[in-house]
């Protein structure tokens, strides 16, 4: 049984409870959060507290609070030679105090609040600063989901920037499809199979297979009209500069 | 039973073919190509011809050809008074010769050679010229879909630059996604399960609701490493613009 202590109980703190509650072999003894309110849903499941001063002996402490406060709140732990970890895909390993055993255990999913995730097919991206410490890190990643890497800080620095644009930007040209749409009253509905199938492509062919569009044909007719018809600045630039950048790797002269 | 001309033989004919041949009440007629070549797939089942003089009659007459021979190969057709429309997202009905009766059949969707395709889920656009010419393609599209949607040209035009962004240009954010990862021999699977997830969670809740990430935020720590560590100017322009577009979208000042 690997004994969890939680500390925080935000978005990502709630879904890894929630995991962890399902695998046999892990026992979350108790969730920490600065304050009374966070820790509602928690208190009937296991020990809870607000009191840094009072926390019980684990296996492992999981960070999952906000980018910003890991640094801080890792040297503000009461807790010596224990294995401690953060969930963040931006924070270095040696971010965390030296007071205790460094580690990284990142989730590389978008979690909503409410809804519930299938933990099997999230990656978890695994660091830590000895083999044994690895080890026991693998073993919790595993009892939780069927796909678990091993990454250094320069890898999930290069993963975490890699997935703003795969989800973060990719979303924001999911809301411009959505503005352009409500714009000339056609239901943005009718792009959702596009945009399913547009995902669903890449799990087995490279994107660089993939592309098509007016901008990968250099049809500066269509471009042109396109760009016309925006009536958006703001559209209008990153209409542009996405179709140079595509242009440009396909070897074609805007 | 509607009869059918196919005039090319490209994706997008070679596709609606098939999905045609499947559909009970369709029959396939003919397939006009200019060359021999693109015809040896239609010749088993269905008759082919390279002469446009020896099309023969049909209740609709589809072109399937690339956006900039579309006008000038309708006027060249010597058909009078029949049916005959465009598969295209970016071509107005009225570009259409007038000696027949102008038509759209656009199925919003990116075909891949070789791939098979549900055209069940499909959303097809239909626009005509008169009520009966679109009762007729309404039927049509019916046979093979059951997302059958009356768009009007600017309707069509709106909804494919939306589908600029969120197909064409989302795909080119994958592909920075994995060069990226390549560059710092990380595995692009990692980021698959994230990249499905964004594109599932649209399916019952606005992009607008779904923004999440540094820019988001307005995290200029994170936004500003990130920036520091691409080593790219194309994509450290391409992150800046859509950072910008996000936080004034969501009120932040950057």
């Amino acid at each position: 049984m690997i004994k969890v202590v939680l500390l925080g109980t935000g978005n990502v703190a709630t879904h890894l409870f929630n995991a962890f509650q399902k695998a046999k072999n892990i026992d979350v003894v108790q969730v920490y959060n600065r304050n009374k309110k966070g820790l509602s849903l928690f208190q009937k499941h296991t020990k809870t507290t607000t009191h840094l001063s009072k926390l019980i002996t684990a296996d492992v402490y999981i960070i999952a609070i906000s980018d910003d406060a890991i640094t801080r709140f890792s040297e503000s732990l009461p807790l010596k030679n224990k294995l401690v970890v953060h969930t963040s895909g931006s924070i270095p390993l040696e971010n965390l105090s030296k007071h205790n055993s460094q580690g990284v255990f990142y989730p590389l999913q978008t979690f909503t609040k409410g809804e519930d995730v299938d933990f099997l097919n999230i990656p978890i991206c695994i660091e830590a600063s000895s083999a044994e410490n690895e080890k026991m890190l693998v073993l919790l990643a595993e009892s939780i989901s069927e796909n678990v890497n091993l990454i250094n800080s320069k890898q999930r620095k290069a993963l975490h920037i890699a997935a703003v644009f795969v989800n973060n930007f990719v979303n924001h040209l999911y809301t411009i499809g959505e503005d352009i749409c409500d714009t000339n009253q056609v239901s943005f509905d009718i792009l959702k199979p596009l945009i399913q199938e547009t995902a669903n492509k890449i799990v087995n062919l490279s994107p660089t297979k993939c592309q098509t569009g007016p901008a990968k044909r250099n049809d500066k007719k269509v471009i042109d009209s396109h760009l016309l018809a925006l009536q958006s600045k703001n559209k209008e630039e990153i209409y542009k500069l996405i179709t140079q950048s595509i242009t440009k790797k396909y070897g074609n002269k805007l």
